[in-house]
């Protein structure tokens, strides 16, 4: 079984991880099999699959990571994560499922924070090689609108 | 005695419900006799009770879904809860007053996520036939203006 | 060893007397030697001390108060604060070193709400006279600008 504390301990690793820029450490969180998806909600909702981003193996995100370090590495903004609600919906043999709100705030050098990402995030977190890991992560964001925000992982 | 787990999966739950707009789970997060009130912060402090919104029982609550579902079933945005903060202020006989940060994002389908509620909660949270429930939810909003948001509940 | 709940009640604490703008409580806060620092997280990250306010004892956080008492007390508008991911980063003799993400969102009376400072904390929070207090605290905010809310604590 997999503690409150284990994961709330495992998101604030990840989450700081992603806001530090530190992107070379992100398909590390997963397990080699997985699933990383960012859904407009509607579509999540009627059960359709159609994704703004997908990723289905740790080597698929470590692609991501290359395309964004060539496109964004001097982009003058910054990312910064905040999760809440934590909450385990259920406890399977492949580990926790659980669920919560992320909300993905954006500042610009010279401007104001914005947000540019709100949504829900149902994952599947397992033990993996003595650490937790993701074996899914699916981000249903409250926007039919694409953001530019998820060229970003969250 | 309520622990800090137990509040913890009961925010979220409720947090959930809401958020999924399953609004028919509402009023049963609250005791048969209860309180709900949303209230300019000016006004809370104050004392004075002028609200913006409020419901004296779960029949109440039952009403306002009713309404809620006549007027606005359609209306094509999304509202997204971060609890913050939670803290059990005191245990009473009753049950545990609890104090955490509420904010609200609302996201209209083509446009920018934005806050539409920012306040405190002063909630009584008992345990009522076998689980946790309100008897006292009490939201304090940073605002002398009524946000169109406060039509939903918080 | 300083809990993961006795620094989640400290936080809550803290954030509750700021957002209450019980000012005069903030100094007590912090030991008497002491380092507050808000500083932009370019200068943060590049190792360098420019900051955008900085307190190196508890006289000077008081004077900070009373200089705000004199310019601000009637301005129309609130802040409050949303901590999120708080993680023990290490125990040290001292104390426990923490960092978490900061939310500060500002409503004027008559506007929407707005982030006036996203960024993240880096404490040491120690035991000092049988109570918990910050040794250290150091925002580095995501911006390079000035934000006029940083004249006020966070």
């Amino acid at each position: 079984m997999i503690s409150r504390d284990e994961l709330a301990e495992f998101y604030a690793l990840y989450t700081e991880a992603l806001d530090d820029v530190r992107l070379e450490e992100w398909p590390d969180f997963f397990t080699e099999d997985c699933l990383f998806r960012i859904i407009p909600r509607g579509n999540f909702e009627r059960g359709r699959t159609l994704s703004t981003m997908q990723a289905e193996s740790r080597g698929m995100l470590q692609d991501r990571v290359t395309g964004l370090r060539r496109t964004q590495v001097y982009a003058p903004r910054y990312y910064r994560r905040f999760l809440s609600n934590i909450r385990i919906v259920t406890h399977e043999d492949a580990g926790a499922r659980v669920r919560q709100n992320v909300l993905v705030v954006q500042t610009l050098i010279d401007k104001q924070s914005e947000i540019v990402l709100c949504g829900v995030a149902h994952d599947l977190v397992v033990r993996n090689e003595e650490r937790l890991r993701f074996r899914e992560r699916v981000i249903a964001f409250d926007s039919e609108m694409i953001p530019n925000s998820l060229v970003y992982p969250a």
